[in-house]
């Protein structure tokens, strides 16, 4: 298929194709990455803008080292020191960033829409690295590949996502890029942490909701474990991390009840004890580690996508 | 004409052609900047070392671009967690960026004159960035080249300067790269604002003050709209942003007075509604945007004439 | 000889051939460094992550700059705002570092042994860049180099380290470098900043104890001053700054004493007035910015080492 997208904003209207045509320019992007000299000349003379309002290391660092695999000129742009700082309004940053020359804007920002804000006010490509409690949607298409790559076909196969669905942009975007390949989800997690709407039925499809996170993962293809932010406990949506624990952690015993070798993934930065045991995050289901490399790969083949460009051979 | 220059301090002693020559040069860079592969080769194996030692984001990202754009090898170095902070002097730091290589400093710094002060002492070739109240040369060849495109020769055109200039290095570098291009300047804004003398009717050459906004915008050839610094209410210098705004504020009535399409600039990052209206900011007159993108050009000339190199072909 | 080590993490246990391969290296990148171009082909397509979870600026820029001049991918990452300050263990951080793709991981950590953790638990080179109070290798290695450009041969030669050997990683790093190489070190400084095993006189081979600072400088061969920690005062390890200028303070007078011409070094960054006059750091001995310089080329000699790749000619 021609590719036709201008922006990467979430992937709840992209067609199975679309998503499919990212998978496999991804499976490209693996073979340079695996190359002695990891270097490719799409991205020459194209410049990179990565504007982070909220702070990140492991999306940033994958976006920076994507965009200079293909040849980019990146640039970093954090809220701190920025003139986002001096009062500036987030359309005259955003105005600012492609008057620069900023072909690629990849920005993460703690309120969701602010990326389709962006996209509808700029010449810029934008891509969204994480808004609010929206969207996330280059974590769901590295999740769709890592999860293709070890279990095939996704069609059929039930994925268990755990923890705190509600505030969790992760488990949105999972959703969003899993199901059109045809796998279903279960949802797990207390339920003062996931979405009225959702805990009360009203859920999109190929998508339920188990409680019970024995009962969830029992039989699954794979678990997806979210990461637990600590202050929700203060937020009193939780007991205790300890008891959120005991009735939600992922541990070894309960990883037993899916299928023989299924896989447990994170997105990462994993509070180990907490909302995954150690001996899970790095035992020989985990495949934590190959979805970071994965990841670089993605967004190497979103780059690539965006901006147009032909030729893969090394410069 | 042959560039002889090892620093860009401040263009007060500039010659017309000096300052021909850089808009000249950045006319080339312009061009560079439209070809799809933005990159040129003339400052490859050169290091270029961004010393803000004050916070910035567009004249950073602006300078690492265009050094980016012309290959040349870039590292920022801020003043938080730096020597700096280590009570390290402003002397031994510059030292140590030329022992490292660099083959040009580009420096912020909340002192006027440490530029110069740098720029005595070290091989490297040094580019005020803004210094303190003083001066921010590049500012004012930036606003200089998009003054010419858009007006043609600067001969006999009057060109209004509003709002603080006592604290302005922008209105300074302004004055001394528009006037000796035959440009007459009139300042307008709060007395408490202006520079004593200057207030008192001992002005540069071509510059008057006329305290009526809408006097000084009548039939003039172009507006160039300074940041209101908030903290000047809490130090006593304003009654209330609200009057301001008021008696000063860049709205569409008042550059109506103008000659038509006379143009409106600011060199951000903007306070909407305080010192320009949006409507303003964002209208037909506006050259903001342009600003930005000329700033890039205008770092490539300067970097490109300091390091007198030679081809700009295509790398 | 050929390289065989995998990483850098302190050269206590290097032969004397180990350290001369790496100081002959560096001549070769000395050279390098002293071209128009410099710029050097052998890290195209590897990436390496500078980690410094302490803050530092002459030494992350210097092996930002020496990873460039390779043609290394490059990039930051820092503590603040990093998964590090989510609570993320540095096992984790580390993973993650190496599956982006990090051929070589530079780290500057404040516990000691940090490196060493991350080596065993990593397919990525690891660079240690400061660990702690325990080791700073690229110090000891560009120090080396530079000595033995100023003096020739180390054998019999006598280098004094005067100040707060204690805390100091550069001083551990300086006598592993250079005991190999025939010098043997005099240290002075306060009793309260010695190790208490070596001011009890277990030393290590070729290394003495002199308090008295001007008979430990008396006929030597050169002199290191270790930068003070101001808050060791607060400590109580010191009666005062002023009483520690007083009696260890790094003064032409004291540097008379020395053998004619006998250099001066400093690590940086230094508080002159402090453990060195300006006049002594600034004077014909001093040898403050040639170490800056070297340390370039000894970075790029260690990256080049690592990555066992062939060709420095000219990209």
């Amino acid at each position: 298929m021609k590719w036709s997208r201008r922006h990467v904003l979430e992937t709840n209207d992209w067609s199975r194709d679309e998503i499919e045509a990212v998978l496999e320019t991804t499976g490209a992007m693996v073979e340079i990455l695996k190359r002695p000299v990891r270097k490719a000349p799409p991205l020459r003379g194209k410049t990179v803008i990565l504007f982070f309002a909220e702070s990140s290391t492991r999306t940033r660092v994958s976006f920076e080292l994507a965009a200079k695999a293909l040849s980019a000129d990146v640039t970093n742009i954090t809220a701190s020191g920025s003139s986002v700082e001096k009062g500036e309004t987030l359309y005259d940053t955003v105005r600012t960033l492609q008057a620069l020359g900023g072909d690629i804007v990849v920005m993460r920002h703690a309120s969701s829409g602010a990326p389709y804000f962006v996209a509808e006010r700029t010449d810029a490509a934008v891509i969204n690295a994480g808004d609010g409690w929206h969207a996330h949607p280059t974590q769901g298409l590295l999740d769709a590949y890592t999860l293709r790559e070890a279990l095939g076909d996704l069609q059929g196969k039930r994925i268990v996502i755990v923890g705190d669905v509600l505030h969790s942009r992760v488990a949105r975007s999972d959703i969003n890029a899993l199901t059109p390949l045809g796998a279903t989800i279960t949802l797990s997690g207390p339920p003062t942490l996931m979405p009225s709407a959702w805990r009360d039925g009203a859920l999109p499809p190929c998508v339920t909701y188990e409680p019970d996170i024995e009962r969830a993962l029992d039989s699954a293809d794979a678990a997806i474990t979210l990461r637990l932010q600590k202050e929700r406990q203060e937020g009193g949506l939780l007991p205790s991390l300890r008891a959120y624990t005991r009735v939600w952690g992922v541990t070894e015993k309960r990883v037993a009840l899916m299928r023989p070798n299924a896989p447990v993934m994170h997105p990462g930065p994993m509070n180990e004890g907490i909302e995954i045991d150690a001996s899970v995050a790095h035992g020989s289901r985990s495949l934590v580690e190959t979805q970071v490399t994965n990841g670089v790969a993605v967004r190497m083949a979103l780059l690539y996508l965006l901006t147009g460009t032909s030729s893969l051979e090394a410069a």
